[in-house]
């Protein structure tokens, strides 16, 4: 367990969607969308999972960073294709991460 | 596609963790945990997902409140037992949500 005493905040999206039972293209649109979210100003890292509901969180420097991505050209292609296509719901929060702590069990190979 | 104008704003626990092959007891826990959850002042909401890592995402009306969950004696335990049994790796970030929007297709069933 540890915490960052110089901890600089910076910002999230935490994109939940539930979506169609058919989604023709989405798992490929999912991986050129991501590769294209890591060349993007301010990208720190990406995290995503799928049970009924899926949540992927984006990390990123700042919010500014967070609405250039969002009129990315690419990604606004792949905003309005989902709508048409792919989700049944879905629901962005951007949020400031004000503090953070991590544990990793050395005894095991991650 | 709306957004709200008197938008107030909450916190977002996202938690962050990747499980060891065998976890005992884990699934249980983890149902217990969430129905706590719901029962504890200033609980918003929980989504949750598990691909390789798993993301859950715990919503608060305050910071206060995160830091009395995190102290609620049984999710003590259950923190413990995670660190000793369930969890390789796992990462806490608290975060305020400083705006949101959601989509929903009316034309479908959820």
């Amino acid at each position: 367990m540890s915490a960052l005493a110089d901890f600089e905040p910076y910002y999230a999206v935490i994109f939940t969607s539930v979506l169609h039972a058919e989604t023709p293209g989405y798992s490929e649109m999912a991986t050129l969308i991501e590769e294209l979210a890591k060349k993007q100003k301010g990208y720190l890292g990406f995290e995503s999972a799928r049970s009924d509901t899926g949540i992927s969180v984006s990390y990123w420097k700042t919010e500014e960073d967070i609405r250039q991505w969002k009129q990315q050209s690419d990604h606004l292609i792949a905003q309005q294709t989902g709508i048409q296509n792919w989700y049944q719901y879905y629901k962005v929060r951007v949020c400031k991460v004000e503090r953070e702590y991590e544990f990793t069990d050395h005894t095991a190979q991650l």
